[in-house]
């Protein structure tokens, strides 16, 4: 399912450099290794995976996110994770090395790791191209779709978006890029995702503003089910742009960009559901009028984590009783004689029980379509939710048993 | 991984009466009917699927297992799932018919049913067959094989085990039968299984011992981490045999009754591993030194069900960084620089670091094994827990891709 053939105009945000390189993490000798830097005005937020298992490069900016930041450091071809100390220690080298250069501490520095978990990372690879990587960002930003391709791994396409907005017309540019293909099921921040804006928005306001977005977007996708060791999100707004000042959440000039925000952040994240390892559909599903929000989100991952869900969706066979077994074993207290769903705009289920009489050939149309719609009706409460997935094909297996060669 | 070539020698149990049969439910002509019958002195035990979304068959024996049982009656090839009012009227109407011919009530009779979910059960072909069946099963008690065989799904081979033991001097019998291969995760008793003793064990003692011998043994296993709708395990004392009377579930003379009882328990649960959906290994996995049970569990099944770690290992390469990622995606709060594993007699990760040095043909060598233990050491209290699962292959997406065909 590779539904996007161009990358994207990726808006230039102003108060950032990037600058993209290869040190040799990556076997295939595509570029590993991408450089950030921020306007010093600039404010920073961040979420990460709640994995109990993580990366040290989580681990590292978790700890580091509340100074102020001037830089990230992102490599691919080695997650850092399962090395303990030493890796972050490895952390401790290169961060000191781009300090360094541009003249700051290792403090004000942040990272972001994905590739490989359980491989030694070699510092001294990334040192040695710190310094022409940071002289080149002086002379010539790097463009954006090489930032993107820089932290592709088993992703099959480059991950962008990118949104112009005004606050009290003003017009500001929101743009982020991404990566993730598999081990997806994030639980805050599925895998990378860096987003930039020139407004200047207050840090409190910001953080809200991305937990907000992200609930929608990265932790509303999952791909396997599996969580990362590396999700990271990053927000920076530079504050480059003089516009009325943002003073709440609620702002009334404000509802506009953070609109725009959440569009942009799904618009991310269903990029990486539609490169879901294997995938060939997209996958969406809407649970609704449930009790409470939670219930509404157990059951609609309990489908979307579902193989049996999954490789019927991938088949050209009608299996429709696997939904009714996913919502079931949610474990959530339904009453199942009031589940009634549908498959595109085709009601299967009334009130718990297949529909007979729906002709072969309609339901087989609408589940051939690229993009499925799953929608389920506990008809108990007022609570909806949206995920979405995609579906579990051979090439997924492929992929995951050959990942290293 | 067909490992059971030959069907083990089954132990016949005074007071049971087998008879097997073909209605028409499975398309390919092979049995799909089975009557059991027992002696007017026995006692039955259950339990059910925790899943939400039950089958009718699961809801009619749960409603009626609290009355005196006579017999059971079982089908393959359709689950009686997500058919609602029309489903249980069927039961109705097939319980009925067997009342009628074998002079009780349908109260006293329980179903049990497995097959595709969401198709209408014609109770009319059922019924056609249960006189003959009946008659047939007073002249000659037909196979335990047969009654395996005609509970088979996607089984690739029939399902059984069988045990003698003695309970004070005098030798009783425990025989069961088991079906199980996709669907697997079981939240009470996976998929069907009926175990029958000639013993004579007071109500009280069996459920006891059976919900005790499930925990460990059907509640333990996981294929692809879907719950069925219709998962349901029997247990039957016929009270056949005269033995020093069993007074508790502690006496000392049970003891031993009780041990074969698991390990009959568990080696039906690991037949149905073994012949997961695709699988070529059975896979142990022991999570040791955990500060609770509760969280042995769910960092045991974090791993089981990770399709990551499950594609790792039924594929050639070494990515031993993935168990990492399933444990740390249970969300237990574990101190995951304490974390130490092994794989076979391997130690892989010592405190949160991967071990270098170790060499890959020794892993490889390993990881190729029939039957793979993984050991997880969390150094941090006592609880231990061993669950089993099983790799995920291409052939799990082939199976479920043409399951109706």
């Amino acid at each position: 399912m590779k539904h996007r053939k161009l990358y994207p105009k990726i808006n230039t945000v102003s108060g950032v450099l990037i600058s993209t390189g290869y040190c040799g993490l990556k076997k295939n000798s595509k570029k590993d290794l991408v450089i950030i830097q921020f306007d010093k005005n600039s404010k920073l937020v961040g979420v990460f995976t709640n994995s109990k298992t993580k990366s040290e490069a989580v681990r590292w900016s978790k700890n580091n996110i509340k100074n102020k930041i001037q830089a990230i450091i992102i490599n691919s071809g080695n997650a850092n994770a399962l090395t303990g100390k030493d890796g972050y220690n490895s952390i401790k080298k290169y961060t000191s090395c781009l300090a360094k250069t541009a003249g700051c501490s290792s403090k004000n520095i942040l990272v972001a790791s994905t590739g490989v978990i359980g491989e030694k990372l070699d510092y001294k690879k990334i040192n040695k191209v710190i310094p022409q990587l940071y002289k080149k960002s002086k002379i010539k930003c790097c463009s954006w779709k090489s930032f993107s391709e820089s932290i592709m791994t088993t992703d099959t396409f480059p991950k962008a978006a990118s949104r112009k907005v005004k606050i009290a017309n003003k017009e500001v540019v929101i743009s982020g890029v991404a990566k993730g293909s598999g081990m997806i099921y994030p639980n805050m921040g599925t895998m990378l995702a860096f987003v930039f804006t020139d407004a200047n928005i207050p840090k409190k306001i910001l953080q809200k503003s991305l937990l907000y977005g992200v609930k929608n977007s990265f932790n509303s996708i999952s791909v396997d089910g599996d969580t990362s060791t590396n999700d990271t999100v990053f927000f920076v707004s530079t504050s480059k742009q003089k516009h009325k000042k943002i003073n709440s959440f609620n702002d009334t000039h404000y509802l506009n960009f953070l609109r725009e925000l959440n569009n942009l952040l799904l618009d991310l994240a269903l990029q990486i559901v539609r490169d879901g390892e294997g995938a060939r559909k997209l996958i969406k599903i809407l649970v609704k009028n449930a009790k409470t929000y939670k219930r509404a989100k157990n059951i609609a991952f309990s489908i979307a984590n579902s193989l049996l869900v999954k490789t019927f969706l991938g088949s050209n066979e009608i299996n429709l009783g696997r939904i009714f077994m996913a919502i079931g074993k949610s474990y959530e207290s339904i009453n199942q004689d009031k589940i009634s769903y549908s498959i595109g705009n085709i009601n299967i289920v009334k009130n718990g029980k297949l529909i007979n009489k729906i002709k072969t050939t309609t339901i087989k149309n609408c589940l051939n379509k690229k993009e499925i719609l799953l929608s389920i009706d506990l008809q108990e409460g007022k609570e909806n939710i949206s995920v979405y997935t995609c579906d579990l094909t051979k090439k997924y297996i492929d992929i995951n048993t050959n990942y290293l060669t």
